[in-house]
């Protein structure tokens, strides 16, 4: 199974409890969200446990252990790099510190920048990602400089010990192997509605 | 087949293209890009006529397929609404323009940015959106408004007669029926990591 669309049941998960929905069968479930009912009823599958035949998922303990599964039974310090208009953006993006994802240290090359606090968190050089990254626990790296500048903030991250990044600059990246590299490319997300639109107008 | 796959498959197809590949099978592609094999074979039989026995499939035309399909053998007219950080960010996000989207008018509620230029495109209210709509041929937009303004550009947009719909705004929002609305929640990306470290901890 696809951990996005573990991601995905969660936040679904999410909005019944928020509406008071105690149980719910995988077919309603693919129903109110528009899924591939055959989909969920084969991933939920694995999750016999919580379910109750003829009721369906206790929704409350299905998203638990989502949650847990997804790593988000905890909280996560993250590092960011870059702080343009994108990193600006991410770092006061609402839904990560929702999902436990809490930016606790942020680095840029621009020294004007250097010292700059935003909401308690200092703009650092680079060079203290290492200590930094001790001194914070920081597991998680989100990088979103520019395109030329990826790869060596990449390669940085992982010498400082930053096993897990996010990275959001375009063009080919190498991560070292014990390295989980996620490359965020937002134009597959609007190639959903040209597909649409190519579709609709056949 | 969900869309996501084929846009994934096209960036494959693209960077083999660029490193000269003519011709590959549905195991190197796997291998080589790290998907799972058995659902590239599954996905890829649909494409049988660009396959060859023995060969595998050809680059170049099984990409022009995929492109074709996906409705970027066009370019489309794109509308920003908002030109806050993340506005800006995704205003000057290369990835769209190389795919064919083409953000051509730029909407803020904040009348100090009203016709400031960036590269030629001209800040407006949103009260000109449904003018320019008409005037641009404008077919997706793009809403990078604070959550709370969302729901109302969101249908606005709908208004103009902008049938498709990507928001980076959290929350939920209703889009009208005959509406393609493509929500991005931008913490999934990160739990796939966060899944990993969690993985990798126990």
């Amino acid at each position: 199974m696809t951990v996005r669309r573990l991601s995905v049941y969660t936040r679904c998960l999410l909005q019944l409890e928020e509406d008071g929905v105690k149980t719910i069968s995988s077919q309603e479930l693919a129903d109110r969200f528009n899924l591939n009912s055959a989909q969920v009823r084969k991933d939920l599958a694995y999750f016999g446990e919580f379910g109750v035949r003829g009721i369906g998922y206790y929704v409350s303990g299905l998203k638990a252990e989502l949650q847990r599964i997804l790593g988000l039974d905890r909280e996560w310090q993250v590092a960011l790099v870059g702080f343009g208009n994108l990193g600006s953006a991410l770092f006061h993006y609402k839904g990560f510190a929702r999902q436990g994802f809490r930016i606790s240290a942020v680095f840029d090359d621009d020294p004007a920048k250097w010292g700059r606090e935003i909401e308690g968190v200092a703009i650092l050089p680079l060079r203290d990602l290492p200590r930094e990254t001790k001194a914070r626990n920081l597991q998680i790296g989100i990088v979103a400089v520019p395109a030329e500048s990826a790869q060596g903030v990449i390669d940085k991250l992982a010498v400082a010990g930053i096993k897990a990044v996010l990275n959001f600059a375009p063009g080919r990246i190498k991560a070292a192997k014990d390295v989980r590299l996620k490359n965020v490319d937002l134009s597959i997300e609007l190639e959903t509605l040209s597909f649409y639109l190519a579709q609709a107008a056949r």
